[in-house]
Parts: C-alpha cells; structure tokens; sequence
C-alpha cells in the first residue's frame, strides 16, 4: 500500500512531495515545525487526518533537535510552536484537537523531567499514526457493510468518490477511499468513479494514482458530469471525507462536495461522510461557524505552472464548502455508523 | 466587439483558432468543406450557431473554387459533401438545420444555371452571419428585460452562465453571453460569474477573455463551487446556451449544465436557456433521443499537452448532458421567452 508519511523515531519524518506526483515520487524531510508548517501549507502533504499527523510528528522531530534547561522551558516552547502551526490551514479541525491534545499531555505531565516528557510527547505523536491507521481500517469495513447491506447478495456497489480520501490523505488505506478498498477486498466493488477534484486535481492526480496503484476498477470524471453520471450509470453510493463536522452533522470538507450531496438527493443516492471522530468538533453547533479557507488566485488560474484561464479575469478560490447535515445519509466512523443527528451519543 | 468569424465575399472565409486562446489570437483560413470539418471537430472553431455559419460558409467556399458541367452537378456534390460536414459534431441541431436548408434551397432552384445557384447558395450561407447577430441581440434584449422584471429599479442584476456563449460562439454578441451584454448595456449588471467548464475550458479560456475584453465585472469559478456560491452570495439568474432543444424543452448544453440546473432549483434561481429558433429540433419529442457525444480521454487528462491526470486512470468524456425541461424557467429566444411547453407556438 502506498504511503504518504515516512517515519520512525531513529530515521526521522519524511512525507511525500503531493504537489509532484502523479509524475514524481519524492519525499521531503520534515525536521522541525517550519518545514512541518511549510509542507502542509504548500499541500505537499494534505487530508485532515495525515496534517495531523504530520503535524504533531514535525513538532516532536523538533524537540529532539533541542536542549532544555527545565521541563518548564519546554512546555514553553510547545505552546509557542503548536499555536503557529495550527495557522498552517483553517478548515481541518484534526490538527487543532492533536495540537490542544498534546498541550494537555505536556502540562498534565509538568513533573516529569526534559528527557521523561520528551520521550511521552514523541510516543503520543507516533501513537496518532498506529491509531489513525486503525480507525480507517475500522471505517472501511463499517462503510462496506453499509454499502452492502441494501444490495442483495449477487449484486456489487459502484461508489462515487470526491477529492483525495486514501493513503496519501491519512497513516494510510484512508477514509471514503477506506471504504472503497474494503468494498474491493470483500469482492464487493463494481466500479469506483473519482471526480477531477478542481482546482487542485486532488482526484486527478491522487486518488486516480491510488486506485491504479491497487488495479481497482475506476473511471476519472470531470466535477460537472456527475448529475450525468446518475442518470444514465448506477451509482449505489457518495462516500466523501470531512475536514470538520459540526456537532450537527453539517460537514465541511473539499469544494463541491455539497454540489455532489444536493445531485445525490435528486437522484436518491445515499450520500456518506466517512470519517474517524477526532474530525468531529462537538463545539461547534453548526457548519455556519467553521471557518472557509480561501486559497490564491493562482491555484484555479494555472496548472503545473502554465496560465489556463484569460490573463486578467478575477478568480473566487474557496478550497471547502459546508453540506448541511440534512443532505447526509450517515456519517461513517470508526464507531459505526451515526446519522447526522445522533453526533454527541458517539462523539 | 470580437469576432471569431472573418469572411467577406471577396476576401474568403478565415476562423478564430479558439484552440489558441487566450494566450494567442490566430486565424485559420477556411478554403474548403474538409477545411470546414477539421476546424469544426477539433474544436478551433465551437458553439452551435458558429459551426452552422462555418460550415456553410465552407461550403460555398468549395463552391467557388470548382467548376461544374451542370447545375445538377453542382447539386449532387452539395449533397455529399453536406452529408460529410454534418458528421462533425452530432449533437448540436444548426448545423444539420442550415444543411439541410441549403440543400433544399438547391433542389427548389434546379432550373438555375450553374452560376446562378452558386450566387443563391453563397448569398444564403453570408445571409445566416447577418441573421444570428440580429437573433443574438434580439436575445440580449429579452433575457435582460426577463431578468430585471422582478427587480426593484434600484437593484441590478448578479448572473452565473456556463461554457462560452458569446461572440466566440456566435456570428458576434453571443446568446447567453448576449443577456449578460444587453444587461451591462442597461447598466443593470452588477456581476457575472462564469464557470471554468472543464474539460475544456472554454469558460476560463474563451468567456473569461471576452468578459476581460469588454471590462464587464465578472469573476470566475470552479464548476464544483456553484453550491456555495449560490449559498453565500446573490445569484438572479442562471443563463445557458444550447447545442439542441427538443419539442419538450428538454435540453442539450454543454457538461455541466443539468447539474448547474439541480442546484439552481435547490436554491430557487431562475435557469435561463438562452437560444435561436434554429436550435429547437421539433421533430424529437424529449431529450433522449439527443445523440450525446463522448470525446478523447485525453481532452481531460491532458492540459495543454501536460498531462494532469494519473497515467493508466480510465476517462470518460461525455462533451454535453441533457436537462429536462422542468428544471428550466424559460427559453430566451429571438422571439421572446416561452416557458418550455410552449415552444410549439413559436418554433
């Protein structure tokens, strides 16, 4: 299986450079929270949980690199340097909760010394990818059996699926794309359609990579045609990921995933959120209250660096939109699968 | 204002090579039907009222350069190579419309010589540029008022179209891009927003160059954003093109359009086809008997030569969708605006 994060505690981070594949495969060494900041605000590495991830571990490569005259002067330095990492993006809250997790961690162990506290914050950083891993494998097979459940035994699901949701989003197998792979495993697919994913091609370029990585039946399509696609193929389910659900199920996550959910109702496609729970944020009522990132100009403009669209046309570049919790069929988890509305009895 | 079709009797046909813009303005020389059919199926020239006007204005440019030894000669060449040009493109209706008139205007005038049916077929194929720009601004003039009818006279008018409609597509002025135009003319536009229309562009290529062209206040947009657009700021109305209207109403438009249409209807904006007479085709009862094309895998996996998507990822590549008449607020034609049911009583 692919992976996007290269770790061990002796070798050190390294994560793999996004913004080159589908045509280069190179690894960029993480070694402390600027190169961390830098590689998930660039998208070299992205997906909520795998900034995560990514982030936490950037944090304690660093601390290794430091020396510290008291655990206090620690702890100092982790509040400053967790707080300027979470600016990296807005809209994921997983990289937040593992932030303010970590803190809590610190200041719960103050009486610890340097070496003891250093070596607890590099375990609970290299725990997130052992757990992250655990959980989409969790969600695969609970989205699977959902999936299933309706199809009666001689018939396959054929799955529609946005943005990037696999290995190269998460510790790996992913989330939506979990639950694709899980469909494949148990002999369950009949074909998974990606969309393009624009303007970044996420789908494009990841998710299309991945499933020709694992030889799963798949067709590319652009964002536009999936009202199309309904109509004239079946489609037995949407399985999309979250940057962050509100405590409502309102979910935010990649641009034109609420398109996807009002074409899904139009057509009486169940439509589902695959997620691990640190991406709920049960302090948040609804999906008005997270914030929407807006990315440059550029990103939709050019591609690979060469100019698209007409010089001079101003560009609208929001990287998320928020689906209201009515339009959501359920929420896969590593718990099982909730409706929208019943969020705080597993949360 | 542009124009993407330079002819004059004299001085022979010459077309817009759309393929380069916006980055290069080039001319293609059109001398002949074979010139006429490659310019039309790749794309350099597009637009259905535009592909009726070259590929007639091909024609007659063939005409010229030959010579017959009857009037019955020239007739049955104009009908081969007719039956060739419209193989094309199927789905738009003009071209086969136009072809279908010429040849019947050939068989009505058989007692002609032979130069004079040439002079009646070359002033028929120069008298359609004349026509669709009178159509066009006669369209301009209706969506406009359409439009602005339910608005206060303080309140200006915010649109969303799709795909090009504009003097890149027509004879000059444009259909939906037309509406848009006569609204600016009024002073009643206060916005428009134009998709990028992937796979090929033509939004961000081709509309956002005209609207930069004429300094109209416009900003582009992912064709995955429409959703949260509609959600966050004022869209009045939706305004189309066609490539095909079927008796019903239903109608054939670029990718993308049917689902624009869905979304437009969860957010109750008003959705605006906007076309001539000539792309109604009463003799298809409903929009499933629309031949739908597919095009090359490559048009949406590769950019300008570059490639975005994964190697290996299987495309598909439907160039148009079919949106049925009842997501459709009316069709703004040279004529007024009927609503769907009532074309019957204009075409």
């Amino acid at each position: 299986m692919l992976s996007a994060i290269d770790y061990s505690e002796a070798g050190g981070l390294e994560v793999l450079d996004q913004l080159k594949l589908p045509t280069e495969k190179t690894f960029v060494k993480v070694a402390n929270v600027e190169d961390g900041f830098n590689v998930i605000k660039n998208m070299q590495v992205r997906g909520a949980p795998a900034i995560a991830i990514v982030g936490m571990l950037s944090m304690t490569e660093e601390l290794k690199s430091l020396s510290f005259a008291s655990t206090n002067d620690l702890i100092i330095l982790l509040d400053q340097r967790l707080q300027y990492l979470v600016t990296s993006r807005p809209t994921a809250v997983n990289l937040a909760t593992a932030a303010n997790e970590m803190i809590a961690l610190a200041h719960k162990q103050s009486q610890l010394s340097v070496e003891e506290l250093r070596a607890a914050l590099i375990a609970f950083s290299s725990s997130m990818l052992v757990k992250d891993l655990a959980d989409n494998r969790a969600i695969g097979r609970n989205g699977a059996d959902e999936i299933i459940k309706p199809l009666s035994a001689s018939k396959n699901a054929a799955v529609l699926t946005h943005c990037n949701t696999g290995s190269l989003a998460t510790s790996g197998y992913g989330t939506a794309l979990g639950v694709v792979r899980a469909l494949h495993e148990s002999g369950r697919l009949s074909h998974v359609y990606c969309t393009e994913t624009r303007p970044y091609n996420q789908g494009a370029r990841l998710t299309a990579y991945e499933l020709v990585h694992d030889a799963l039946p798949a067709t590319l399509i652009c964002d536009s045609m999936v009202a199309l696609l309904m109509q004239s193929r079946t489609v037995n389910a949407v399985v999309v990921g979250a940057d962050r659900v509100a405590a409502n199920g309102d979910t935010a996550n990649k641009i034109g995933t609420y398109q996807l959910a009002i074409v899904a109702r139009r057509f009486n496609v169940p439509f589902y959120v695959c997620a691990p729970l640190t991406s709920v944020d049960m302090s948040l009522e609804s999906g008005s209250q997270i914030p929407i990132e807006e990315r440059a100009a550029d990103e939709m403009a050019c591609v690979k660096g060469i100019r698209i669209a007409a010089p001079g046309i101003n560009c609208w570049n929001p990287a998320f939109d928020i689906t209201p919790a009515e339009l959501i069929t359920g929420i896969i988890t590593e718990k099982g699968v909730v409706s929208p509305g019943q969020l705080s009895s597993v949360a």
